[in-house]
């Protein structure tokens, strides 16, 4: 059971967050410790954690935690797309592989929504990065000097409206839109694959300049628990995003995380992108006045 | 203006519909030319055309078309995924390069669509290839010897309620599933290149075997004028889906065309796919009672 006084655990996946997190407790003077799971946890955050496991290895991480006895329960960081070294001794861990399989194949955030589950079960308080460090989510905001025109103001709209349309089949964080075309959804395969794709695409097609710019969309779909998924983007994404020939990048305020803000902001204005963040139902609304008078 | 008793005009993109669909109205002693679009349309295609023509020169198109006095004309087979050949000498036809970025900024269809309009304001015809050669069009029915397992039949219903979803968005002609997981939605890219994609993706996670099988659904948008866009299956996707991991593959009846329909289903066989098609808009609502049940 969870003692009011223990300390905060997070539970570390991929990317920069829970270095993040865990400086903002340092600058508050919250304890905390840090079990990362391998293959997902960045070097960085490997060498502050306190215990390092493997991430279907229930069994061990349920002990250490238990050890910690903390007051709240953190998952901080995506546990989506490993590397295969994460999987290379949890199978043994699993009484049983199927388990596993019926877990993933429940959507993306099917694995991370049980572990949710299983926490509070056990009586554990959980709670997400955002909510202990709110600065770290995107405000409604122009953050760059470039900001969208006319056309890339629809397209956020219609990425928006499209996303939300699609938020109940547990689908789709991210798109891309170029003029009223949607040119990709993202799948489990992450914004960084998606964006790579819309450029070999484009640049199979060179020869036709056809509908140039565009923007990417990212947001939280529609009631998802932020605990267990928060999208985020940083300054790989922009430089994704430039590559992939498009104008800006446009996140659901409230809901999406800037990762390392200051220099993705900086590397957006290098590129001469827009870096946008807007409500996102109130996007999604224009977006479907938008498609309504296009038709 | 049309002439009743003129010829049928098929303006051909790729793929073989046009000689599928050629075939059938020599066997019905139907007059028909074929006016073939270069970049687009296949070598026997090209090899039976009356005259060839750049996509964009419309002057000359309309030219050609005028002469024939047709009393129906038939887009037949796709032309959104252009070999760079199809592009070569088309600038110099438009007048305003940003009138083609305008018509391609408008979606998937944005330039088949103006077509249909554009022939149609000429006082021609404009019928789809289903309405001269119905037997193309998939009927509901299992083609092949293996069958969905309830595992897949519960994938296809997540596609097709999925698809259903998105079609106001101009966006998912097809998408891939695996257990209720949205694995990929078809964009601009095409079928092919999505099948390549999860199979990529796969790859890249094969020491993770976690949600295996999975479906290739592919259906008509709701309400797209199938005159413009006819969704095709035909053998490559077969061997394609079989790469990307899939049991099968199913298509909306009725509005799908499935190509070379014996050596299709001789293909399936062989690799043990299944091939079904099934009504889309009874399939979506079982995936929205599957996907109701789910949560």
């Amino acid at each position: 059971m969870a003692a009011d006084a223990g300390p905060i655990a997070i539970l570390a996946g991929s990317d920069q967050l829970p270095v993040l997190l865990s400086d903002r407790l340092r600058r508050d003077g919250r304890d905390h410790r840090i079990l990362a799971f391998r293959g997902f946890a960045a070097p960085e955050t490997r060498s502050r954690a306190d215990a390092i496991v493997d991430l279907l290895d229930v069994r061990r991480t349920q002990s250490i935690i238990a050890g910690w006895r903390p007051s709240i329960v953190i998952l901080a960081g995506a546990v989506r797309r490993p590397q295969p070294s994460a999987f290379l001794n949890t199978f043994s861990a699993l009484r049983n592989g199927r388990e596993l399989a019926h877990l993933l194949a429940q959507g993306d955030d099917g694995l991370l929504r049980s572990a949710v589950r299983f926490f509070e079960e056990q009586g554990y308080r959980v709670l997400g990065a955002h909510e202990l460090a709110p600065e770290l989510l995107a405000a409604p905001d122009l953050y760059t000097r470039a900001a969208p025109e006319p056309r890339e103001a629809r397209a956020v709209a219609v990425g928006f409206s499209m996303l939300a349309d699609l938020a109940p089949h547990d689908m789709g964080q991210a798109c891309i839109v170029a003029g009223e075309r949607i040119l990709a959804i993202e799948g489990p395969e992450g914004t960084d694959s998606m964006l790579a794709r819309v450029r070999a695409f484009r640049r199979r097609f060179s020869r036709v300049r056809v509908d140039p710019g565009g923007v990417l969309v990212k947001t939280a779909k529609h009631g998802q628990d932020l605990r267990v998924d928060l999208p985020a983007i940083g300054p790989r994404t922009m430089i994704n995003a430039r590559r992939a020939g498009l104008k800006g990048v446009a996140v659901g305020s409230g809901v999406t995380l800037i990762l390392n803000q200051e220099e993705t902001i900086a590397t957006a204005d290098r590129l001469g992108l827009f870096l946008v963040a807007v409500e996102p139902e109130h996007a999604a609304a224009a977006g479907r006045v938008a498609a309504g008078n296009g038709r």
